[in-house]
């Protein structure tokens, strides 16, 4: 998961053309690897590794979880996919095309979306601030969920 | 490092009460972890325990690197020193009491403070929109510093 991509993200909006990308840069398209692009293009958002060798939620056949990270491996390097890290919990994983950006509990793993307007206000303040560019693409913005943040209020 | 601290973090000040703390805690003050301690408070802002062990800019002694990484450890179960990640990069470390909130470079490491009041106007934007609530005291906010994007604009 550390690995950073050997070729540039391909924009692939939909499976069939993630599928189409893959035979292009002369992969083999076996059905391990049909099987997990088709769960991160199930609409179940991001994915585990382990959320895929389940089965996505029933989305797709379970399958091998060892065969599940060789073929997230090659189909990064490959460009059609990207990883997301979600702080000391397993990374996620989504088309590389994706522009989604997530906050992330630090503590359980949960994660949400965020208004790109404000990843947009986020960055031009902290850019302004800094001088750096922030982006939240790949180590996302880390906290705790409302769940979280309750248990620790409760726990004073 | 992704190891929970144990003991409530300890507000330290100083040099002299990081040694006061750690003694309190039982803990006994061998001279490598009076190094440890003396590099962390030397005004050197946030250190990688390989910059810890290379003398931190010549403001301690230089030693052993797995002997700084023990001590870490050990002061971080004791609540007096915490980490920060950095990206694919190896860890910081500082006083735990230190309320500092950085910005890191995921390309290179390079990291810089961010002032308070942009961090709270961030936190509560990321809240307002999400319901988490955010903090970047563990897994600071990442991106581009400048050079690394400067860098990536010229390669574009």
């Amino acid at each position: 998961m550390t690995v950073p991509a050997h070729a540039a993200p391909v924009a692939v909006p939909d499976l069939a053309s993630a599928l189409t990308a893959v035979r292009d840069r002369g992969l083999r398209l076996s059905s391990a690897r049909r099987i997990v692009l088709e769960a991160l293009f199930a609409d179940a958002g991001p994915l585990t590794a382990e959320e895929i060798a389940r089965g996505a939620g029933g989305r797709v056949p379970p399958c091998d979880l060892g065969s599940v990270y060789r073929n997230l491996e090659t189909l990064e390097a490959a460009g059609v996919v990207r990883h997301v890290h979600v702080g000391h919990a397993a990374g996620l994983y989504l088309p590389a095309g994706s522009a989604m950006e997530l906050v992330v509990c630090e503590r359980c793993g949960a994660r949400a979306d965020i208004d790109p307007r404000v990843t947009a206000d986020v960055r031009a303040a902290v850019g302004a601030a800094t001088g750096f560019v922030p982006r939240f693409d790949h180590f996302p913005l880390a906290g705790l969920c409302p769940r979280c943040a309750d248990d620790r209020d409760e726990a004073g």
